[in-house]
Parts: C-alpha cells; sequence; structure tokens
C-alpha cells in the first residue's frame, strides 16, 4: 500500500470581465484509491459547482471568478492499492470480447489520430505477439523515437507531430503510445496526475499524463515518458486524450502562474505503506469498475 | 407528427481470416423517435452481441462475421415527434450553467480541432448577438465557404482541410460547423441518420450527418450541408464527431458494397401525419434527457 | 529618389566545434538600387566567400567560423531610384506570355502551397477584373484575415497556417499573399529587406519581407503586413519564399543575438533626395532585369 | 554506352475555352544524353514556344491549345553515357565547399520539408560515416519504411505524409529521401525521365521520379522507389522536387488521357551498345556542369 500527502495550488489573475473555470485537479474516488482527508479552499470564497463523471470518477469543479486574483488550494491524503498481474499472462482482448464502455477508447481522437497510422503500426508491431509485451514493445519504441524536451511542444501538438519531430514532453508521449495502441485495436486512454518520483533536474513537482491500455478486462498503467514512477501515480483525470482532461480549462482573459505542487510518500512498515518504486509487475488502478483489488 | 418507413440492406464480403464488426445503424429510440415495428436479419445467422449507449441511445451491434458472405437487412417503422421553438427566445448557455454530460462537447476532437479556431471564430462571429442566430450565421458561413461535391475527402479530412479546401460532403460540413461553435464555446455534436429529402441528383439515399447545438438547456438539429430535410432527420448516432458515431467499424479484410437505403414518410391527415418540410422554427429532437415534447 | 544610410551588425557565439554560414544581408547590387559606399568587416578576420545570383542579384556570403565569438559589421549608402506606374493600367500577364525564368514563381513552394487553395482563391478572387486590383484585393483581404503579432510563428509556420491561425508577422503575410496569388496563376515572390518606417511601437528596426507580383512584365513591390513605408524599402534576397532567402543560414551550433539595424533617409531638395512616404502609384524596383528605371 | 529508343504521346481534350500548357517532357540535352534523332508532331498544328533552363537543361514547351482533342507525338534516339565511382571514395561535401549553384537544393521545398526532419536524422543517420554509404542508408531506410502502392498519393502529398502513411509512388519515394538528404545539409535534388526497365506488373511504361544527391561535386543518381533500372533513365527534367518538373502543368480546363509511352534499350557490341542493368558503381549523369563523363 502507498501513502500520498499531495498539495496542489493554483494561482489566477483574472482581468476585469471575470471569468469561467473548468477545473479537474482534484484526486479521483476510486476503488483503490482511497481519500483519507481532503480539504479544497478557494479565495477568496465563492460558489462553486461539482461533479463526478460517472465513468472515470473525474472530478470537475466549476466557477465564475470574480475580476481579481483566484487561488485554489488543495490538500489529500491517500491511500493506493494496486493490482499486480505478471505481465506474461496479460492477453490483448479481441474486438468483440470488449465492454462496450470500453469501445470509445479504441477510436481516433484529436490528439491520437490512430487512423492514420494503420501501415505504421503493422509494419513496425504487426509480427509480434499480441499481450502485454506488445505494448511494452510499443513503449519502448515510443522511448527509442522521442526525446524528452521542456516546452517543446505546444496546445496544438498531436501525435503525428511527435512522430516527426521526434521531441516532446510527458503528454507527447502519451498520446503517441495511445494512438499506437488504437491503430492496432488495443484500447487506450489518458491519464493525469501527478508526477511522483520525476527527477528534479526536469523542474518542479508538476501535473504528469501517463498511459493505460486495456487487457484482460482491466485498465493497465503505462509511463511512457519515463519521468515518474508509476507506483505513487495519483489519478486524477481519465479521457480520451489531453482534450478532455485539462486541469483549468479556462473561458476568459486569465494570467496564470505556474501551479506549485508537493507530493510526498510516507512510509511505515507497521502500517504497510511502502515507498514507490520501479516494478517490474503489471500495474492496474482501474477506476471504478468494481473489480477487487489487492 | 412524422411517420416513417425505413429500410437498409448492408452487403460485405468477408475474407478467409473472418472479421470483427461494430455496427451503428439502428434508428435510436428516444423520447421523440418512437419505434413501431423494427426487424433486424443478419445473414448468414450468427450470434450477434447489442448494448445502447446510456447518454445518446445509440445502439452499437457487434458480430464476428465467418469468411463468406454477410448481409444485414434492417426494416423499421417510425414515429417522429418534433420540440419546436421560436429562434429569437434561444439564448447560448454560459459554461458555468451548462449540465455535466454537454461539456465533453465544448473539447477539440478528431475532425473537429476547435482549439486552432479561436480567432477566426471572433473575427467571424464575435461581434454577432449571441444566441440561436449567432448559430445560424455560422452554418450559413460553412454553407457559403463549402461546397458539396461528392467523393471530394475521405477518412482522415479534418475541419481545418475543409477550412482550406473549401470542398466537402455533408460529414465535413458538419465538422466545420462543429468546430466553429466549439471555438465560441457553444456546445456542439455530431448525429448520423438518413438523408431523407436528398436531391436525387446527389445519389441515392445514404447516412447522413448533421449537427445539435446546445441552446436553451435542449440540443437543436441543424443541416449545415443543406442537403436534407431535418424534419424527416432519423438519428441513429449521436457523438463528438465521426469518429463515434461510423455506421460499421470493421477489424480485418472486408469488401464492401454501397448500403441500400430507402427512406419514405407517410402522410394521413386523420392519424395527425405529415410530410416532413423545411421550417421555419427552431427544431429539437433531444435524445432522452427526459424533456418533454410535442 | 531615395537615399538611404543603412548599418547592420550581428553577433554569435560559435561553440568548440565552429560553425558554417551562409549569410545574404547585404544590398542588392541593381538597376534601381545604387550601392553609393559600402563596408564590410568581419571580427575576427577570416577567409570568406562571396557570389551573386546572376537572377535575382542576391548577394551571399560564406564563411567558416572558429569557435567564440562572431561579428559582422556592414555599412551601406545607397540610392534608390523606382518605376512607377499608374495602377488601372497593369495588367496581368497571361500564363503563355511569360518570360520563362518567371515561370518558377508560378509553383508551389515550402512555404506557399497553392496547390491546396484553387478554390478558395476563384471563390474569393475568381469573379474580380484581372490585373493590379485584383492584387490589391488579395493584399486587403490577407490583412483583414490575419492579424500581426510578434513572435506568433516559427520557421514552421506555413501559409495554411497562417489561414487557419490568423496572425503572423511580415513573413507570414508575404507567404499567404504569395500562395494566393499563385493559385490564380499570377507569380508572385518573396523579397527581404529592412523594414524602414515601421511603428517603433513594434520593436527594434529589422529584417522585412515583402512580395513581388508579376504585372505588365515587370515585378511591382507589396507590403502586405503593411508596417513599413515600401519607398524606403532595399531589396536584399529574392526568393520564392523565405526558404530561399534567410539572412543566416547556418550549420552547426550558435548562439545568435538580435541583429542591431538601423536605416535612415536622408533629405536633401537640392539633391533630388526625397523622404520615402506611401505613395498610391505601383512601384517597382525590378531587379535587373535590363528595364529602363525613372 | 546506352542506346535508347524512346517515344511518347500525350492526349488531351480541351474544352470550349481553350487552355495554356506548360510541357516538360522532352528528353534533356546534356554531356551525358546525346540526341541522336528526335522529331516532336503537335497536332492540330500550332504555335508553340520552347527554352531551355540554362542550369538544367531541362526543355519546356509552351502552347496555347484551342477547344477540341491536342496530340503530342514525340519520338527520340539516345546515347547515354555514365560516369562511374567507386561508392567507397565518395566523400559528402562540405556546406562551405558546394558551389554556389548547389546551395537551393539544401533548402525545403514544397513536398521536401527539411526543416522539420532535424532530430529525426540525426537520430537515424547522425552516427554513420559520412558519404556514400550514409546516403545509401538513407535510400535503404526509405524502402524499409515506405511501400509501393499505385495511387496510393496525390499531388498534395508531402514527405511528412508519407513518412506517417508508409506508402507511395516513385515520386514520394523521392521526396521523402531528399528532404532527408537536405536535413543533413547533404543537397538532393528531384529528376523525372520514364520508368525503363520497371517491372509490367507495376503497369504501362510511364513518368518515372528519381533523387540525385550531391557527393565529390557531381550529381549522383539514385532511384528510391527501386521500381527502375537507373542505368537506363532518362533525364527530362531537374528541379527541387515535383513542384517544378511536372511533366504538363495545365492552365484551363482539360480531359487527360493517360500517357502513352515506350522505351526500348538497343544491343550491339560492335556499336560498344550494352543493354542496362543495376550496377553496383555509383552513377552519374551530370547535367550540364562541364564535366568530363565517360
Amino acid at each position: 500500500m502507498v501513502r500520498i500527502e499531495l498539495s496542489i495550488d493554483l494561482h489566477y489573475d483574472v482581468d476585469g470581465y471575470g471569468a469561467d473555470f473548468i477545473f479537474n485537479f482534484q484526486a479521483a474516488r476510486t476503488a483503490s484509491q482511497h481519500l483519507l482527508d481532503e480539504r479544497l479552499g478557494v479565495f477568496p470564497a465563492m460558489p462553486t459547482a461539482s461533479h463526478t463523471d460517472a465513468l472515470t470518477q473525474a472530478r470537475f469543479l466549476r466557477l465564475a471568478a470574480p475580476p481579481g486574483h483566484l487561488h485554489l488550494g488543495y490538500r489529500a491524503s491517500l491511500e493506493l492499492v494496486h493490482f499486480l498481474a505478471a505481465p506474461e499472462l496479460l492477453a490483448e482482448v479481441p474486438v468483440a470480447c470488449l465492454p462496450p464502455e470500453v469501445l470509445p477508447y479504441l477510436y481516433p481522437s484529436r490528439y491520437c489520430p490512430s487512423d492514420r497510422l494503420g501501415r505504421l503500426v503493422m509494419a513496425e508491431f504487426g509480427g509480434l505477439p499480441r499481450g502485454y509485451g506488445r505494448v511494452m514493445a510499443i513503449q519502448e519504441w515510443v522511448q527509442r523515437q522521442v526525446r524528452f524536451q521542456g516546452n517543446s511542444s505546444n496546445s496544438n501538438t498531436w501525435a503525428l507531430d511527435t512522430l516527426i519531430d521526434r521531441v516532446g514532453v510527458c503528454r507527447d508521449f502519451a498520446h503517441l503510445m495511445i494512438a499506437l495502441c488504437r491503430a492496432l485495436s488495443i484500447p487506450a486512454r489518458f491519464v493525469t496526475g501527478i508526477d511522483y518520483g520525476a527527477d528534479p533536474a526536469l523542474g518542479p513537482t508538476d501535473f504528469h499524463a501517463c498511459v493505460e491500455v486495456f487487457l484482460d478486462q482491466r485498465w493497465y498503467l503505462f509511463d511512457p515518458s519515463g519521468t515518474a514512477i508509476p507506483m505513487g501515480f495519483i489519478r486524477i483525470g481519465t479521457g480520451r486524450d489531453a482534450a478532455d482532461v485539462s486541469f483549468a480549462t479556462i473561458f476568459g482573459n486569465v494570467t496564470s502562474q505556474a501551479p506549485i505542487i508537493s507530493i510526498r510518500a510516507l512510509e511505515d512498515q507497521a502500517a504497510g505503506w511502502e515507498l514507490p518504486y520501479r516494478r517490474s509487475e503489471a500495474l492496474s488502478t482501474d477506476s471504478g469498475s468494481g473489480f477487487v483489488v489487492a
């Protein structure tokens, strides 16, 4: 079990017209992610509306901010449990056997135009044995092709740009890996969280993007940019790609400061809390499909 | 009330490996679209699995076809009721007041990259009064920019291509209109159906694509390609764009014949059945949100 | 006649491997651009090779810089004479009557993919009377569509991006105007120079990009970004688009400082020197085709 | 020495407005390509204008065709001599030592956006020894990535599409190879000719596209699509990419028939005529730079 203390502070300056915000930065409540304690402060105080997506447990917070400074402070204490599996046992699921709610993750989306990549994936991965190993081969291929470099992409960058330009940030690695999986009819989706364990040389703690791939009737977590430790990953949003799960969608003229984020894992043998580490097992933190997790 | 008789026949030749199909061609059952009678034949007989999307009422049929010929025959008798509104009364809904399930239709999708169109929409439509009239202005702008021409686009064509190439089919008109609406923070989505009332010179009766825009807490129907009569439109699939609602997604090597479709409206004053015509009112056939329809 | 004093200083820091440079920043010597005096200093002193393009009179300077600081200082005194014409008399030249050396400026190039714009230009400009007026209509259309904003584009930006994103710098305005002209079979090309007369609010004096369009057997100058005064424009490079006439093409790892440029027009009635101003006549500074200029 | 008999027939139907044509289908006259005999018929008879590009020896024929049928018939007898070199001796030429007229072939062009490929080429070819071998590695890489398939691309397709879609015709193979070479600062250009020796299964004899790469102060011929025998290749046009050397650029509404082409090599030991075959030496048919050929 992993025990995490998380803190997020977001600061904005809203112009004289005010602005609407849709936030998605709170930790999801799922069968494998328990929120022991959670506090949210909005300054100045104002009405907010919240809803949770039934399928993904992503939590959205909306507010209409008046002109001036806006500050959201969030503190959460979490317990994470993981479902672990032997990679060699995980099979791809034939399309005919996919649960209906998984089908949308087969289709191309804004940043993951899998419809363009049919020939590429057949050439590169078509001959590999199906299963978790093939997905790992896709992840390794993405890592060989693309170099991580901060600020090397923008909000218009899609997987085809990353394929050509061979540079990107975590979100670009995720989009390319998702597009390749879908082109092979393997469902894949985009998960946002916090980059636990990232090399401080890459900058301060930030939001992070990972990939989930549906294998053997469960979503397994992959970190194609390789910058964080998946076992410490806290799920925030789950969607088809970055278009669905921006941590802040803003309607209005707003100056944003960089998010201030801290994440810390607690260790306590008696409590059964272990520090996250890179493990060799396949790791799932499936959200809310009612699966038993251990 | 509109009374429709619909018939669809799909023919495929599946190669020696067999093929998986996900179909979405059956009429949706909604509060405003009553299925009086419906028959589906699959030849040769084989197991199929069906599911209905809870949000959109789109109906999906899956099957694993053996090698050889595959034929699906579908016959349906429907009654359509429409919610009508005075266009001048329909307001845009502020983002803060949108129902949560509508938010995904604000975001960019595979064929509708609204994130690229912010400056364009502000220049072209930013100064117009908000409401149904502005959406009509968008539709008319699309119709002035784009020329309808069969076979002028393909499954990779997105709204940016249509904006540049200025040619397309119904799906391209729909994608461009959707992208423009979303860039103005107006929720818009893609609906598939049958092109009732289309000019026979454009070819045999075919599947059709329309747009729904969310105004005054309800989805209103628009036909940006202008090729069909909206009042006779039968809803099949509802999604973010064409990626979500292909009438047939095929996994395998298959030769497809052109769909054979017929649609006919019945007229009977005693029964209250009127033939579809182009009307000046705003027209809604909102699917399943429990709204009262008349 | 216009009398200009020009000064350009370029500073680079070359890494330990050294770097090759191809420069193109010296004023072209043409029948309408007389170099009264010119000095070039390269520090540290090193061998350089120069050549002049026979067709465009663009002057290229090559050198292999050692590691360390590189400074090029350039001073020039010039006299500009202009060929002036009444816009209403300038006709488009039928393709069959174009001089052979003009034909390459009809074809699409890296940043001006005119092959994509056939329908757009027919819809927007196909019905206009041919001639200088139609070219002015294209320039005005570009100015209405695109907003000038510093640093809004990069070296990958082509005319299709500018058409969609509706923002750019002088080079982007030029590329879009060129692409539109070529799509109408009107030869158009890219000219680099210095932005004489630009609003200081746009930043320090900089290199500038204009357009030349071939009408009535001569190239006429247009300034689609509208930021400079064409009569004070000094021709440096002439090409199909920015790919041909970068002021510095660098092979190696080099840190570049912003160019330091000053340009000044001298006024002297006795000498016949007048200050540049925005004029209503069509203006040509055709390079080296042996035309008489006045 | 190779002795070729060539015949080309082009047929068009011109609509009631007439049409302008710029043709470029005649064999170039170069130091290594001797035209022993040549006949050109234009039916109906009409005035034509010809010019030859001084740099590339490409021959252009212009005419203004009246409404009705247009037929051009061309017959040529040629002798080809080749400059042969040992591949292992051919070095890349440092940018500082490139002849000025070669520099334009370093820059990106319409279909060869080498500016996007810097990271890709460094990753794939940056570590290879420089010279002919590295260019062969690029050609082999292109052949591994891309599959030849008729009608799989169109006149908008550029090298980035080919990189993603992994399918194309000879022109697409050429564009991708050129873009990759230029991204490594190796000059490369596009040559059109006739596909001598192509597998009849690929269709009737057609125009063909090859690549020339500048090594050791000479242009060497490469056939990246691998469909023809380079030793039998007849040079027609030479340019930056397909935009420069279309065999027919048409201004007007014209229905084109497929070109009818035949090419035949004569064998005669006494005359020193040998049939073309695939050879292991590097092969150059450099056009008109005055080099001695053997």
